[in-house]
C-alpha cells in the first residue's frame, strides 16, 4: 500500500527554465566576479560597499549587515576582517549602544566603491541588462517580486 | 574636457529588475541550503550527485565535472575531498586514461540521492516553480535563455 505523497516532479517545460535560471544564476556569479578580480574585490565585498556608502554616517550595525547581505554573522564577520585588512572597512564599537558593532566604510573603501561602481555597472549591463528588452525586465521584475516576497517572508521563520 | 565615457547608470526599472533578481538568488540559494541541511548536503554536494547520477558508469572526469558546476578544479578538488569523507563519492585513477582522474559516485551516494531528490524537488517546487504562472516560467526561460548563452560563450575565453 502506497502511503507517501507521490514527488511531484517537474515538467519538461518547468525542468529547462529552472535549469536555464540556475546556470545564468552561476554563470553570472562567475563572470561578475571575474570583472571584479581586477580591483581585488568579491562581489559580496561589493556588495558590502554598496550597503555601507548607501547607509547614514556611511555605517551600519553588524548584524543589520548580516541581514541586508543574507550571510551569517560569523561569515560576515570572516569577510569584514578580509576587507579591514585591505583598509575598505574598520569595525567601530558604539559606547552609547550596547548591541552596537558596527562596520564603518574608510575613505578608502567609498574612494574604491567610486572606481569600481562604473566598471560593475558596465559588467551588470553587458552580462545581463542589455541582454534584456525592457519588456523583458519588467516581466522579470513582476514574476521575481512575488518569489521574493515569499523567500523574505520565510527567511524570518527559524 | 571630459574624455572618458560617460557611465551607463542603470535607470529606475533597470535597477529594480536587477535589484529583484539578485535578491531572488540569494534568498533562494540560502532557502535551498536550508531545506538540504538535515541531510548534510549543501546545494553544490547535489549538484555534483545530480551530474554523476546522470553520467555513464556514474562517474566523470575531474576536469569535466569542474566545466559542468562551474568550479574551478581546485575548489572542486576540496568540496570532492569533503564528499569522498563522507562516502558519497570516490576517487579513480584510469589506468587507461593518462588525463584521468574521475570521480565516481559510491553506493551511498546513489541512495542519498534517491532518498534527498524527492525533497529537493519539492523545495525548488514551493520555493520558486510553484510561485511562477506557466507562461511566467515560459517567458523566464526565453528571457534568460539568450543570457546563459552569451555568458557560457565568453567562459571559454581566458
Amino acid at each position: 500500500m502506497e502511503t507517501e505523497t507521490a514527488t511531484r516532479w517537474l515538467t519538461d517545460a518547468e525542468q529547462c527554465a529552472w535549469r536555464t535560471y540556475l546556470d545564468v544564476t552561476r554563470l553570472l556569479t562567475y563572470q561578475l566576479e571575474r570583472d571584479l578580480q581586477p580591483f581585488g574585490l568579491t562581489i559580496n565585498d561589493y556588495e558590502i560597499l554598496v550597503n555601507l556608502s548607501e547607509s547614514a554616517d556611511l555605517r551600519m550595525r553588524m548584524s543589520d549587515l548580516a541581514s541586508a547581505t543574507l550571510q551569517s554573522k560569523s561569515r560576515l564577520s570572516h569577510q569584514i576582517t578580509r576587507m579591514e585588512n585591505a583598509g575598505l572597512v574598520r569595525r567601530e564599537n558604539c559606547e552609547s549602544d550596547r548591541r552596537g558593532l558596527f562596520a564603518v566604510l574608510t575613505d578608502h573603501g567609498m574612494e574604491t566603491m567610486r572606481k569600481v561602481a562604473p566598471h560593475h555597472v558596465e559588467s551588470v549591463r553587458q552580462h545581463f541588462i542589455d541582454l534584456l528588452s525592457p519588456e523583458a525586465l519588467v516581466d522579470l521584475r513582476a514574476s521575481l517580486t512575488p518569489v521574493a516576497e515569499h523567500l523574505r517572508g520565510r527567511r524570518g521563520k527559524v
